[in-house]
């Protein structure tokens, strides 16, 4: 059998870090936005366990992580356009794929609720994502309202055109591993605030003023979101990577070559699985 | 502004009735599938408030009840080719497309978790479902571990196509103000069974023991259903309506004329606002 899944990229506006000794209660409050450029993932049962990324073999660790909770082996082929590392959350969406085509190749059957909780504990161990994966799993423009892989999620009716460009790197490890007090006070000022008026718009402002008190903007970035504002449009940095979102046309409008994409619904879910076929 | 919604179908497999003094907390426990098959909703501010359904000036009592709630009048139009009062959930589908679309034009912005609280207690207040709403808002195929607006979902990761046929309607409101401790009972069984077992095929057997259980087949429905065992297939009866659903092509290999659908993964979500053209 083969099975094959889609899950959304996902860009963090902003968050609050939570530690706890269980890594399916650490993780992280917020809002973001998942999107339909996203990761693939297809799976089958195998003699030994192969993780290709991209058509090149690779590891990743909550992948690996995830796979080793199945008593079975499986090859995974992952395939993304988006870039690693950038703050799209490759990373939690290519563990929850795997999560759901591995128990569906291995007929290790689990609730979404389950792979779910498996995929954001694989993320939390490896310092990968703190909150991509429980985002990823419900699409829209999912608000963390609790930590963890089981925290209530609530959500921003939105529907807009999206544009992003990366201009670079940044280390999530790095930055969760330092004194994250001031980002999570203002992480947790921006939810108030973004809870008293629940539109996609208002969590672009939010976002930009997280990014402003926790002093996380490089000077590429800072520099692309002023020129989307000059241009009268609204634009807000990745959580953590050095990509730009904006709302509609922002960045066309102010001269870049954007990639485009929209607003994705659905979340991951399972698109095929060979007897279907 | 315009608005315009879409909300899935959602057939339940099988439930057990909780009620509760508040609305947003009665509902129902039980598991089911949201469908491509759904409902659009479009909503503009008008001076005087008016509902539509299929072309057709309309009273729904839940679409109502929500509009209620709003300050600005609007004009609410519904679109559905699903059957009513066949369990499909078009009175929950209608009342939450109604809330999202309403919400937007009148810019009384609210968190999807508040629009499907409005619209859970407008549909338990009319009593014509219980737990449709919910499972609108999640799409995919929702298990409702616990009951109310706001009570925790879980869901069973599904690919398949699927069919159905309506042989007539049934009343939501009748069977749901007799004695249903026999019904919930039977409900409770089928939710701990297929929380056991979570695949859509379990689902499926689970439905028809809490059909036999609770004795609510239909004798229309019932030869539908017994016809596509018969020819090798899977097929359950929908809560509460005379509908049958079957995986794959269970009813065209039975002969049957269906129609056919997808899981919807998407659930209830804006799909365009005039100021997005």
């Amino acid at each position: 059998m083969e099975a094959h899944a889609t899950v959304p990229g996902h860009v963090t506006g902003f968050f609050s870090v939570h530690q706890a000794s269980q890594p399916a209660k650490a993780g992280s409050r917020g809002a973001g936005i998942a999107l339909q450029d996203g990761v693939t993932v297809s799976a089958k049962e195998t003699p030994l366990e192969k993780v290709k990324l991209n058509g090149r073999e690779a590891t990743i660790e909550p992948v690996e992580y995830v796979l080793e909770r199945f008593d079975s082996t499986v090859t995974v082929e992952i395939e993304t356009q988006l870039p690693i590392g950038s703050g799209f959350g490759v990373s939690g969406a290519a563990a929850l794929g795997t999560a759901l085509t591995a128990a569906t190749v291995t007929e290790e059957y689990q609730s979404e609720q389950e792979l779910v909780r498996l995929s954001h504990v694989a993320e939390v161990k490896a310092r990968t994502g703190l909150g991509d994966v429980v985002a990823q799993a419900r699409g829209g423009v999912p608000v963390r309202i609790e930590p963890g892989a089981t925290g209530m999620l609530d959500g921003i009716p939105a529907t807009q055109r999206l544009e992003y460009i990366t201009l670079g790197n940044l280390s999530t490890a790095e930055i969760l591993t330092g004194d994250t007090t001031t980002l999570s006070q203002a992480g947790e000022n921006a939810l108030d605030r973004l809870l008293d008026s629940p539109t996609i718009e208002e969590l672009f402002v939010c976002s930009q003023e997280f990014a402003r008190e926790a002093d996380l903007y490089t000077p590429t970035v800072r520099e692309a979101i002023e020129a989307v504002h000059e241009n009268g449009g609204t634009a807000m940095m990745s959580m953590l990577g050095q990509t730009v979102i904006a709302l509609d046309r922002g960045l066309s409008n102010a001269g870049y070559d954007p990639a485009v994409t929209k607003i994705d619904h659905s979340g991951a879910r399972l698109t095929q699985k060979s007897d279907d076929l």
